[in-house]
């Protein structure tokens, strides 16, 4: 860490920085220049915010050298993340596809899906039963008897199931339902949900908030990690700018900057980060070119009757072709979608 | 609502359209012209979600006449909507100022700042108990000691308390003790958390989201009105761009647009929208000028000792002055500062 | 195009809107409905701004329904425009590589890198000769100097090359030596340089502004279609956002959204997009993937020895890489990087 | 300037780098750090970009201290800039009030917004004569037809003239008529435009393009300055964000950050920076109580008949409203409106 003093800086000002840096349990690096002095601390700074020394008297700015997450960072691990989703692995050699519609709607609906989806080369199983909704007079999900649905599904079709979670307060339910959380954009810094999720051993889905940057979603993975649970995909989801083509902009650069700089696996979410099915095709293909290491793709059977989202999802026939597409780039980086579930299992666990 | 139809729409998509629209509940309304057919869906179109139209085959666009909020709306509710704060109102002719630290850090911290706050002005008393750090590591707030020390500083001088609530576990506990309930930039879309708030009949504090547009900040509002809970006040805290010289950037629009969109009072907090202390007093001002009915302002007795926030903060002397202009200021549009609160009760409810 | 009338509107605010309406020459199509009064203006709206009607008393909005170009739009000339730069074509099935440096530094510097660009497969040659610098005590470029260096790196090797104009006075100068002028993103907007540019028949490569929207570039491509120049490639090189961990924000949906909007072929350039030579080869495969018509790149022999943008510069040996890359991608798509340039034409035109 | 190694950089790097440093002029201070080695790089650095030294080998990061800026400084230039336009200074105590249409339309609309605007209490005259329209078919100005309406205008109310230039091919003409050149949003960053306009000794009002930086706009003022040229006021105007709600986001915070980085006077543009004729004078009181030292508004006799910009544009009556409301704030802060402009002079040169 760097602390900029101002060009006008007493030095009484300097040794009130140094006294509170030692007092941070940091070590000094004293540089006077002549434009500038500056003050390194060295040590473990990554806890250690920066607001601790930018209000003291005589700092023009402070600058992390090192970054401010440690267990997110791919320089204390250097090795890809990988983890067993059941019946396929997250993370490695391989890409998983999760699809499904944006809500669970009703058991038909999601069992069909799910069925389509496997059956197009999909490996897990997306179904929103608590949807985050912008009106409060928007259909808000299923809740419980969508859990019961998502559950049927996965006994149909093997596929692991992934859901939505909008509050600590469903915790305890959910993980005795879903294979993998989702945490939602609006949610990426409710803290006090990521610490909870931190707790449990069930795998994570992180998206990223709609201005949240690069290092701000490592930040709020390294809040799960730093309570034990190491099962954290991230996913890039689009962001937040002044185009209104699509309804939010796709960050492929995030793909390769994420790569570099954590060792966990990362997602990108083409229905979501365009807006159009028109364009999720485009921009899958697209996100495996990058690195990506998955997709996270609204699937309906009928998206004229979708109760949200239908706007942006794939009718099965087009989700195969886009699987089919996504697999003849993947084959050319040296990497595979990952195989079929394995048969159901009696008894999953 | 309108429905925009493609130039290549069908007739049979068209008529599917206008049936989805009958069995919303709402009358039909249809324009064909050379261009385009547009559908009009008239009736009770706020509680009706955009995308139950958009996934429709055919359907080009679809755009909201009437907003998507009602209870918010000025369009409703042409009056102002005032409610008193112990002491003093908000909303009306009088302007609000709330002022103090970030974190509340100690008891003495606390009972110092509120006896400065007072003293230079001030109308009512903030400090953070459960703080929103985006680091794991940071200092996360004293939690319900500082509620404690909170009531003692509001029991010394009479200045109402607002604190930020992180997550709906907290809110039984916390209208037990505050005033005002400060629901963060963070958790703008924490849907669970308004929808509990909107049960209580705790006034609220409702920021703003890093990049929420005014829109999105009213439908979160509305959450809250649905509830029930009428004591809501709007605050914008300046949004996410890519400009780096400060903080965020004060989005100074917001200010006649909400106080044109809807009755409830509308705040402005220049520490988080500037990020610097040199800059809160011009854009308190700035607030002030353009209509706002209050100010959250960041007040430490020794900014440099802050343990979040010092940058922002301003120093008792500093606010003293601010308060001096924003009078004079107040004074040229017809309005002025709440006077003193009240003399300190005894057995405060 | 829809004029939206105020719920308030006077019955002789509605007529006063129709006759201007009519005085634009446009046929009127009027829709009385319970929420809102909606005025069609239909005909040729192309050419009308909006701000003609949005003035008026009584109007709420005014939006239109077709897009306000005409000479881009795909729904006007649905197949791909295709046109030949020597040697081979742009627009087409094959996808072109431009390469070379950020700035001609020197005759070695561009030749060598010419011969790197065209062994490694490049199909043309680009490298600034007026350089658009933010500070006036930067480089700015070696001129008319350089432009001689450029051509007799195309006479050795054959590539066509590409520079960047920044000023109409410099433009017959250009057109002797360049065959395709580049407009940069501070100059997308320069209409005064379109227009000019629009009068010549030289090919262009028009790149997007740091904060034009999708729509705003196919309008200052117009603006050279409309001068009869109908040798318009665009480029996406990346927005400015909140994000800082890349140098732009690659708009990745931006090449399938002008893809279907527009018949005019689609480069992107990574380089720029990212500003880290570390993440340019997985920009470039995604950019083919996502079906663009070619790329861009910064290629220098010793990015350490650039004067400028050494940091985003491929160093030729992963340039080589990344056409190795592109083309495996590319061959998935059906597509192909175009092959090998003419053998060097004597008395080149 | 610093420059920051990455963690495995070698000694070789280091001493490469070093050496660098030297070969520009600068002296050298090194610091080796635990977590990273510093080189400082000393003496005149403002003029030496920063991708001098990214580009080298072992390099993380490269970051100035003192500003890429000199001329328009604070720091070398404590004291404001005041110079005198025609009849009243600018930059001083004294607040300027330039308004007019958007564009010149005609004789009689000129002259007649001239004479409204000096009744109102402005101080100067605005009127487009080339207009930067986004589509080639909209009104693109009366070009030296307006010019000589302009001076009509002038000679007739003693009003100096505002008005915009597009091109350096327009200098000759403009300085011949105009008071103040205007350099719009789109053409911040024409650098050869900027350079010519550097020569002149005619006034300037430099706009901040849509997503220029504040330290953008001043470099581009260096540019202007450089040429020596020192009557130059910058203009806030609204930048480009995700907000829909107004035209553009009136950046108030600019107005604080660059009375503190620059000597240059800063005026502020309501019109544009909402967009909305209803918003601009709560934007205008927000700007004068923020420390601005003038506004640009857009006035017109009957904003219905506006060829563009009707929305925004204030009627007289509504402008001489806001002119008195802005003259209360600017008493609070010990300033006034520029008085009325000395009669009108024979001879004006």
């Amino acid at each position: 860490m760097m602390i900029i003093m101002k060009a006008s800086a007493t030095p009484q000002q300097v040794e009130n920085v140094i006294e509170h840096v030692k007092a941070a349990g940091l070590a000094v690096h004293l540089s006077q220049g002549v434009e500038a002095t500056i003050i390194g601390a060295i040590g473990e700074t990554h806890d250690i915010p920066l607001d601790r020394f930018e209000g003291l008297d005589g700092v023009e700015a402070v600058q992390r050298i090192t970054p401010p997450y440690k267990l997110a960072s791919r320089q204390f691990h250097p090795e890809d993340s990988v983890f067993s989703l059941d019946g396929f692995r997250v993370g490695g050699n391989e890409i998983v596809i999760i699809a499904g519609p944006c809500a669970v709607e009703s058991r038909t609906q999601i069992v069909e899906t799910a069925q389509a989806v496997k059956e197009a080369g999909g490996n897990a199983l997306r179904g929103g039963v608590f949807k985050p909704r912008t009106s409060p007079y928007s259909f808000q999900g299923l809740g419980e008897e969508g859990l019961e649905y998502l559950v049927e599904a996965r006994e149909e079709t093997g596929l692991p199931v992934v859901a939505e979670i909008m509050s600590q307060v469903q915790l305890d339910m959910m993980v005795r339902y879903v294979d993998v959380l989702q945490v939602g954009a609006r949610n990426m810094q409710n803290f006090n949900l990521l610490r909870a999720i931190g707790e449990t051993r069930t795998s994570v889905l992180l998206k990223r908030g709609l201005s949240a940057t690069i290092e701000e979603l490592l930040m709020s993975a390294e809040y799960i990690l730093a309570g034990g649970n190491q099962r954290v995909m991230l996913c890039e989801r689009g962001i937040r700018t002044f185009e209104t083509a699509t309804r939010n902009t796709t960050d492929i650069n995030a793909v390769p900057v994420l790569k570099n700089l954590t060792h966990l696996p990362v997602i990108l979410d083409p229905s979501h980060s365009t807006g159009h099915a028109d364009y999720v095709t485009a921009v899958a293909r697209a996100a495996i070119a990058a690195g990506a290491d998955g997709l996270l793709v609204e699937v309906h059977p009928d998206p004229s009757r979708a109760v949200s989202d239908g706007k942006q999802s794939l009718r099965p026939e087009k989700f195969a072709e886009m699987v089919k597409q996504v697999k003849a780039i993947a084959a050319t980086m040296g990497r595979r979608v990952a195989p079929a579930v394995k048969p159901v299992a009696v008894g999953w666990q």
